[in-house]
């Protein structure tokens, strides 16, 4: 059977299907942003990425200091996606002939800067010579207090669903990178141009993690019921949410939040913003659920937008567009063993 | 600069000079088989490998699902070296479009194999697509009181140097799957010859992680000075430990344990046999060091042998040959960053 009948999802379900866990310690296993350890009352997360050259960044306009931190980055925000605080990371490196020691030492210098400006330790890892390209795999390390870890699971009917900052910016970014990248072909004095879209190229290449909003979140004494970062999209989230907690839900697409720069992109591609927004992914933002008395609370913190509930799961999971139709919500995120056509 | 020219460790050192760590539970990073963390008095053990298509393995005579038991033993070894149990496996999967879903399956059934043989849970990892064969990275989290950790760093003078089962087998395994790889070229009917040398092959696809070793040392009481897997070959593995500790070495070449099949195949392709052994690689057997009036008890265990003792560090590090002629230990292991030509 060909992969791509299945995609990523599919494939891991066919891969554990059937998979216990014998250790006391494991107390949750594949199927969240982590795993998660438990260890006295201390609750050890652990999430790993593994990231390829040619699929997941593209060498031309991708800085490799930046894709260090942007790699870092985008593990530690499933640690924040589960309430915790990442503390350690290993980092294995595939490295092929065409890199040279200072290539490695600029990727390095910007693991090692979100290292630092997030206070995690980096601990260990693996190097090897690569013939296939650059190969980044990083494991983050966290820690939580076990009475804290929140999964994609505790949504519960009337819960406020609420996200973080502005939705679709990244992909869009993308977009103008690559038609940057296809106009400057063959021309070495080719000098790209972002004006009036830093915040696109800056939400593309270096995400940042939103640890801010845990800790508002727990300086406010809210503890989400459900929470996960939007790396695959907005609607894609959802839908892992609403099923880990057998739920349906209700966002209205006059409260997706969406930044100006990512509008005017939108609108010279010719695309829908909405759709960008629902679909595009890597925005690593936290999209997280808090039970409706929380909604004065969680609305006062600074970047956070209420974008819709949780209902019963027999309602299904939809969004209420700006003239009052309800269009089922469908995950069209990237999906990395789907190929090209479904980005 | 050229990478080859600094090597993995070199570049390593390079990558990760003026590291500091800033969280309490950060006990130990990079430079051991494993990265140590604190909690209470657990320590948690992490340790990651990543393995290219091409680089470490070749699937014309790998089989998927020995690729698979290898890929998570050689990671269990790193933290039984630590004196360690593994508790929890990631497994990240780069895949090419070559492969359907049967194929990941069998490489599936592999790592859960050794997960049940070993009671380590699979807790996560990543899945995507790779342009570039096949990638796996796993990484392990063990477990370990805090004062039974067992760092590379603590061997003393006149410790015995002791290693586990036998050594150059598996390096021997690979020269004789080569062999037949070539053999085979281009010839559809070809049925490969290891009569007699199934001990060969069996350790260079299906090796298996010392558990046993470090429950015997437990039970006889015996907590080890320094200890490490035997990964890159005994000599490469021996500077490591005099290095970390601070000490020199002698060993003896009468005492380096060495299978008959070992012998016989190394004389067939006119190899030096004491040579395969020290830098043969890949053998995961365990090297430790135990204090000089454990001789006894060490001895009694079935299948470690005592192959030499720790010096004071001025005397270097050595091999006394069987004709009583000294000669330095050299690195010359597997060095993936180096090239072939190490190798």
């Amino acid at each position: 059977m060909e992969i791509s009948e299945l995609g990523e999802f599919g494939l891991i379900d066919r891969l554990t299907a059937g998979l216990n866990t014998v250790n006391p310690s494991t107390i949750r296993g594949v199927g969240d942003d982590c795993a998660v350890l438990r260890n006295h009352d201390t609750d050890i997360l652990v999430t790993t990425d593994l990231l390829l050259e040619g699929v997941h960044f593209d060498l031309t306009y991708v800085p490799l200091k930046h894709l260090g931190y942007k790699s870092a980055i985008v593990n530690f925000s499933d640690v924040y996606a589960m309430n915790g605080t990442p503390k350690q990371i290993t980092v294995s490196l595939g490295i092929s002939a065409r890199f040279t020691v200072e290539h490695i030492a600029e990727l390095f210098s910007g693991i090692r800067l979100a290292c630092e400006i997030y206070g995690v330790d980096l601990v260990g890892g693996d190097t090897t010579s690569s013939r296939q390209g650059l190969v980044i795999s990083i494991t983050c390390i966290g820690e939580a207090p076990s009475d804290r870890i929140v999964t994609r699971g505790g949504a519960a009917d009337t819960d406020l669903i609420c996200v973080s900052g502005d939705l679709g910016a990244a992909y869009m970014g993308l977009q103008l990178l690559e038609r940057e990248k296809v106009a400057s072909a063959g021309r070495k004095d080719f000098v790209p141009s972002f004006d009036g879209k830093e915040y696109l190229v800056e939400r593309q290449l270096k995400p940042e993690a939103r640890r801010d909003i845990v800790e508002a979140l727990a300086k406010a004494g809210i503890v989400p019921t459900a929470m996960m970062d939007i790396s695959d999209g907005l609607s894609s989230e959802l839908l892992h949410i609403c099923k880990a907690s057998d739920a349906g839900c209700r966002v209205y697409e006059d409260r997706i939040p969406i930044d100006y720069q990512t509008a005017v992109m939108a609108e010279e591609l010719g695309m829908n913003l909405v759709t960008a927004a629902l679909n595009g992914g890597e925005d690593y933002e936290l999209l997280f659920t808090v039970p409706l008395h929380a909604h004065d609370a969680v609305s006062a913190i600074p970047g956070v937008k209420v974008i819709g509930h949780i209902t019963k799961p027999s309602l299904g999971c939809a969004m209420i567009t700006r003239d009052g139709a309800e269009i089922p919500l469908r995950a069209q995120g990237w999906n990395p063993l789907k190929g090209e056509t479904d980005k």
